[in-house]
């Protein structure tokens, strides 16, 4: 190991320098370095700070993936530390004060897609649990009454599943539906050819919502989705109908599907993004004062499910997270082309 | 009303009475009404006793479905009330006296299926649940840690699904799993010439507890089969598996499972189905002594997903179970062949 080191430091050796690496992340970043035994890769489970990037001193990059900011003193204790080649692990780069990045000419690269299968299979998993009524006999189950009348299920291949969006995640989406045997249905701005040709699409929105009997959202928050589903769009849709938002937590009114579930109107909820999730999510507020009295309230209905932002957390993704910015980081340090390069724009700073 | 009950005890029209309809059977019993306006039907959510059995008098036929067993003296008052025509709405005919029932000149039918993919869904719903660690997740939620790590899912296409039994139930099941992603396999001693074609089956058993992640069970309980999953076989299995049982308790031995489970040898276990669930399931318990230790244990595992024999529960089962059980006391009061009628042999009375 000490001959390694010194062989790094000499220049004989490429090394790479991980920040912050979780538990579950340990076998994939193994994993890479049993396949490129030629370089020297190191790392902490501590975050990227001005303190912290002098561990990385003597390396040739560093793979990175925190909330935590990436400030203009950090990115210049990063570059006074000889490192200038940054891959991030995750897709968000608002946390980079880019001028900074530019000035002194830092090349980074994130990971745009994980694995859209993770959040597909959560966005299914969870729409089949609320049509079964699963988390009400969960309940019955812990406080002993076995038996299991009322709480009867709708199977899965007797819904109309209308899908909102049908990029990568909304088409696996699609297929594990038709997989039960659904009837699936779609709607999108931009329509996917192939899908066209089969008869997926209807013609507008309040078409879907007339005719779905689960509806699952798989669009970004842009401007013209923030709270699409609200009063008047709830209220074109059918009585019994599921919601499911694994996508964004913006374009779903909670006060407007909160008055659908008091009502009867919507059956059930499946919700792992949030319009508040900022500063709740991924925190531990057990014996604490919980924040946020709505979000209490949903996760306690037994007709709602409530995750919190996790529908992306699979080994299957967090392996892509790993391995493809150890790829994309060795390129930059090898001058090629990374696979997903990040354009350094003006950003919050 | 009146009108129509008198034109039914002169003869004009043809009257059949049901036996224990429950609230969720009631939309059921209404469809088939509303399909048959020339027939008079009536019903009770009473049991048939031979107390009870004079409330089908005049009636031409009883649609029934209860555990408490058909003997002797129920049969006779019933036929004494004038109704030796009997549709149960379920398949179990072991509670009926058969030889009373064939003396006093019976005819009766049943409901061999009535959802395949009910219990499908219910295998590849759960499986994924805990491929997922929901269980876990859904317990953070509920304490108000809504950390992410280390409740990391696996994803269903990532894995290597054995399915033992091929029959109705296992085809669903295997459709779903390919709806996934998963890569499916499957044995089956009765090979069905399709799936055979299209390469699904190992050779052996011993072949599929090798190479499967999940596995799941959709065999009968004859003998051959009694205890199947053990600990020869559990040890035989991939480290991590992922084991489903919602066929019938008796084929899994529950301490080897608890064996595999508290090695960490089994990633998790899914059972709807229980070797000792008689007198226990559908039953409840809240706030009495729970009569099983083994299983409230089961019960409180965060990798366990325990269900009371629910998996055939959904409203599509139950609306044939009504609708199949009225179609065949229809034909039987006609004369005309039922799709299932029941042959009287002798059973335990």
């Amino acid at each position: 190991m000490v001959i390694l080191i010194n062989f790094t430091e000499v220049g004989f050796m490429t090394k790479v320098f991980a920040y912050a690496i979780r538990k579950d992340e340990e076998p994939f970043l193994n994993e890479w370095k049993e396949a490129h035994k030629d370089i020297d890769v190191d790392y902490t489970d501590k975050l990227l700070t001005p303190e912290t990037a002098k561990l990385a001193k003597g390396a040739d990059g560093v793979v990175v993936y925190q909330q935590l900011d990436y400030t203009a003193d950090t990115l210049q204790a990063l570059a006074d530390a000889g490192v200038t080649k940054m891959s991030l692990r995750n897709v968000g780069v608002d946390n980079i004060d880019m001028d900074k990045a530019k000035e002194l000419g830092f090349q980074i690269t994130n990971v745009p897609v994980y694995s859209p299968n993770a959040i597909a299979e959560h966005a299914a998993i969870q729409a089949a649990r609320v049509l079964r009524q699963d988390k009400r006999m969960d309940e019955k189950m812990a406080k002993r009454d076995l038996r299991w009348a009322p709480t009867i299920g709708r199977e899965v291949r007797d819904q109309v599943v209308g899908v909102v969006g049908t990029g990568h995640i909304g088409q696996v989406f699609m297929r594990i539906m038709e997989g039960f045997g659904a009837k699936v249905i779609a709607y999108d701005i931009f329509k996917n050819p192939e899908l066209e040709k089969k008869g997926y699409y209807v013609d507008s929105l309040d078409d879907l919502y007339k005719q779905a009997d689960v509806i699952s959202l798989h669009v970004p928050d842009v401007p013209a989705n923030v709270h699409m589903i609200n009063d008047k769009s709830i209220a074109e849709m059918k009585d019994g109908v599921v919601i499911v938002n694994c996508s964004r937590g913006p374009l779903v009114d909670t006060d407007a599907v909160i008055r659908g579930l008091d009502s009867g109107k919507i059956f059930g909820f499946v919700m792992d993004t949030y319009e508040d999730e900022v500063g709740v999510f991924n925190k531990d507020w057990e014996g604490k004062e919980f924040p946020d009295k709505r979000l209490a309230d949903l996760i306690d209905r037994p007709n709602v499910l409530v995750t919190p932002h996790t529908a992306f957390y699979t080994t299957h993704a967090v392996r892509n997270m790993v391995v493809k910015a150890f790829n994309n980081n060795l390129k930059l340090i090898n001058g090629e082309k990374p696979d997903s390069p990040v354009t350094l724009n003006k950003n919050k700073f």
